[in-house]
């Protein structure tokens, strides 16, 4: 799988690119990452990627020219192949799109800056806008880090322990269960008992509690759309009928 | 205001320190901001941060006491302080909470790494803990940097022009209409008229349309919280009779 980030500061992309499992993943040729600068492809005095908005505004734009230039000299010739320009008017980012992104062989991310980009980029280069969330950010930078990694840790092999992907909080739906390490007190909070004494079972069943419990108190819009078992529901009740107490 | 980010990787928090506006409103002095990485306050021999995990699972967990410490270092003695864990279970970050944190003196961000934190600097150590979308990334380098532009642009100087704020997409909870630089046709496809036409109250009247055409498209779920006058009510109406044709 190849990544191409195309942004006007190639070298926040480049530590990003160094950081971390992504540097690991680059190291090891697991994943192919590249760097473009629309800048590049500028060939006027002032080097200017940017101009003012039609029919008036604050800031200014990106222009299209250098975005459609950039795409076309990093677009590779593969079957699989989406360009996505980091926008906040997209359809938001989440879990499963990181796995439908994952399966293609060449991903293009195109940040925006300044006040945004000539809407002609998203009409007729991107296959899709896609918004991190409902906030804004100066450029398309981060969000591009953000969907990188996220979809680097689905390759094979890039995360080192093979299990750890599928039991991160979301693949499953469900907020993830307490953690703890040692020390077993600290400053006078102990680890609960239950994952001390080896039990897998009890173990196993505390967890699958304590993330049906988290996710009940903070976010149970996510139990929707998540499979749950009859020992699930009947944990669920419980809680329920705990708090109508 | 002062944002400290508590990290494992000091040198990719820095390159995002001198990262765009955050570097300039760092330079003018409109923002105080550092990192601290919590293996400076690991005195064994082998400065391990993290260690395996109670009960069992895969991976490493990052150990409470390096991030307390790190905390304690960097905590000031200002009136409104919050310490901030990066964490999938959190509230789900949005403009709303940019805007509520924009109001602190010192921000704290803690983040995370391998496959967590030790549960007991959520519960003693953290204030609350933010998650910025439905996705897994390894750490919480880039939700915290996420959240210091998206406040860093509310704090008053940091953007250029003192109006951009608050036309972003999101800040009056509607998406951005479509924007469009120079040349003013682009491989064939033009800038809608009346933007080049330059009569204001068409240009004002068109953009508003094409906000609440592109939120009712893509988001409609924006419109609930989103105060709409008569006029967005009947161009709403319209659209709504157009789908149904």
């Amino acid at each position: 799988m190849r990544i191409d980030i195309i942004s006007l500061f190639p070298e926040f992309i480049e530590a990003f690119y160094q950081h971390s499992i992504i540097g690991r993943a680059r190291a090891q040729g697991l994943l192919e990452l590249d760097v473009t600068n629309p800048r590049s492809f500028v060939y006027d005095r002032h080097r200017m990627v940017d101009d003012t908005i039609y029919g008036g505004g604050c800031g200014m734009l990106m222009k299209a020219g250098p975005l459609f230039a950039a795409v076309e000299s990093v677009r590779r010739d593969v079957p699989r192949r989406r360009v996505i320009l980091m926008g906040p008017a997209g359809s938001t980012f989440n879990q499963a799109k990181a796995r439908e992104l994952a399966a293609y062989d060449q991903l293009i991310l195109l940040c925006g800056h300044y006040e945004g980009v000539d809407y002609r980029v998203e009409q007729y280069l991107a296959d899709e806008t896609i918004s991190i969330g409902d906030f804004v950010v100066t450029g398309g930078e981060m969000p591009a880090m953000i969907i990188t990694d996220a979809v680097a840790r689905m390759i094979p092999g890039v995360l080192g322990s093979a299990g750890s992907a599928s039991d991160d909080s979301f693949y499953h739906s469900l907020l993830e269960y307490p953690q703890y390490t040692k020390p077993a007190v600290f400053r006078g909070h102990a680890v609960p008992e239950v994952l001390r004494n080896g039990n897998h079972a009890k173990i196993a069943a505390w967890r699958r509690e304590q993330s049906l419990r988290r996710t009940v108190a903070k976010r149970p819009d996510l139990l929707q759309g998540c499979s749950l078992s009859d020992t699930d529901r009947m944990i669920l009740e419980r809680i329920q009928k705990e708090t109508e107490l």
